[in-house]
């Protein structure tokens, strides 16, 4: 396992530390809790956005914390939900008198805790209501999931609600919101290769030279098939038709689209594969308002790609467009 | 070989295609030669600021094109320095009044073509000018260098150069900055893995599980050694006494402090070394003025990571600082 890693069980919280010291001005680092939230939060006229899942999946969603998007993220262990008391915590230091919107992605773990994080944070008399992420179709029901999974999807619900947070959205608005965004957002994934978590000896699933996992969940959950490899036209085909096929999507309808890698693979090869995207997209007369190319969700080293479409709106597009700042610097 | 691609030769094409589509609006692309451009230029006013190399580094350089960029890219083939005459025309088509600056990174196949597309375009009467970058402190000579590699370092001459040009920085004054970051500049990578061209059946390196290649070039050049994986402190701390003990750096320096991955190292690892980079720093009295975490020069899907330090000053700050757009979104 060829990573660069110190002890397994520092993997998470030096990574953490890393993207706190990265960020000093912006971010407060709470190691006890594994939160990560905005200095400058909560503050009394916004609702706070926050959101924790497994690690593993970066930038998502550690990564995502900023003005314009989320508040604080508590992620768990690699691939693991965030213990409830950390979530419980998260939630009574993002406490504001406007409220709380914890998003989750569907993952069995982590809608346990929260769901018992947010009870127990109501009873205290906290506002704190929670919504549920599901955009990925390759399979209803998987691993570690009841109904779909939540995967890449996840960045337009944390973008269209933090920037509407930001805007004054009140609680109840907020989910309307995040209703509308996963109704309207589509995603499916395929990966070439397997991943190595740093508190394991060998990858969470094999797979051979010459193969690729259609469908696959972001823990290495199975997909739909085991198939040999395609073409990265063929590839992109498969994800296309069975994510716009799913809304469906429509011709007219304008759109997000995202190509998102999943932690191995190059931003050469993800643009290859948006060559592809935009070429179907404009073949079944749908306009690409915004586009994303490169890591959202990624599962480790994991070699392979999703692609995510979100119907947009002139409500939504805008929200998509406004100005955001995360943990992540490009110039 | 796990990869997304369709036919081999047609991958930088296809690669190039899909930026262009990406960035219709910000970008043209000219097939022929392999040239994306900012479709705003050339203007009168302005010094054009171009590069060209061999591809399989992106987002280097193509994805660095846009305003306070690079106003074009001309790349070769994967890990190919591009043709004499695509040098020529891009040379031609980005001749402005104010000259034309080509940044080189420092590889013979490179220097070569792009002396000879200088030579071209000047007995015409263009006025263009080169200057070669060569950070890499790992070794003196390598596999396709005569003296030492340009690596990630290129994105600070780059981002620099952008900025000064975009502000009206003359041709001659361009050349002297370009100086100064390069003198100011110093990197080194490590591999924990090899790549494999398209065109190729085999990977261009062989490295086993449980090693690591010190100093590695960007095309998979030998470095210092072959080594026993160490830990990420480890490789880090060797990393930073090679780079910043090479200026050397010196206590009350401020500078920028870059952690680049190579393309199959996921986020998540990235800032376990910037973590310690970070510490490191602090130990040695460097203070981080600005950082970057993520792709910048990657090798295809290698897995591995390089660190750059960039001495800066007032004036080096202000242009990392300066507004700047590139074919790569984040939100």
């Amino acid at each position: 396992m060829n990573k660069f890693f110190n002890q397994a069980e520092d993997f998470v919280p030096e990574m953490l530390e890393g993207v706190f010291l990265a960020n000093p001005d912006m971010l407060t680092y709470v190691p006890e809790f594994n939160i990560i939230s905005r200095s400058d939060r909560p503050v009394k006229d916004k609702v706070s956005v926050i959101q924790g899942s497994g690690s593993g999946h970066e930038p998502a969603h550690i990564m995502a914390v900023g003005p314009g998007m989320l508040d604080a993220a508590v992620p768990g262990g690699v691939f693991a939900a965030p213990p409830m008391d950390s979530c419980y915590e998260c939630i009574k230091r993002m406490n504001s008198p406007e409220g709380v919107l914890v998003l989750i992605n569907n993952y069995q773990g982590d809608r346990m805790n929260w769901d018992m994080a947010v009870e127990m944070a109501q009873a205290e008399g906290i506002t704190v209501k929670s919504f549920v992420i599901d955009d990925d179709v390759a399979v209803q029901d998987s691993s570690y999931t009841t109904g779909r999974r939540g995967v890449a999807g996840n960045f337009f619900v944390i973008k269209a609600c933090g920037a509407a947070a930001e805007k004054g959205a009140s609680l109840s608005e907020l989910i309307e919101l995040a209703t509308k965004v996963n109704g309207q957002v589509r995603s499916m994934g395929v990966a070439l290769s397997s991943c190595t978590p740093p508190a394991k000896d060998s990858p969470i699933f094999e797979i051979s030279d010459g193969e690729m996992e259609v469908g696959v969940g972001i823990h290495g959950e199975p997909g739909r098939r085991r198939d040999s490899l395609k073409s990265a036209d063929e590839i992109l085909d498969e994800m296309f038709d069975a994510v716009a096929g799913d809304l469906p999507f429509k011709k007219g309808d304008r759109v997000a689209l995202m190509i998102n890698g999943l932690g191995g693979t190059p931003p050469s090869e993800l643009y290859v594969l948006y060559r592809r995207a935009a070429q179907r997209c404009k073949e079944a007369g749908l306009t690409i308002a915004r586009n994303y190319v490169g890591e959202y969700c990624t599962s480790l080293e994991m070699a392979g790609a999703s692609l995510t479409l979100l119907r947009l709106d002139d409500e939504l597009e805008k929200l998509l467009a406004a100005p955001a700042e995360i943990a992540v610097r490009v110039f």
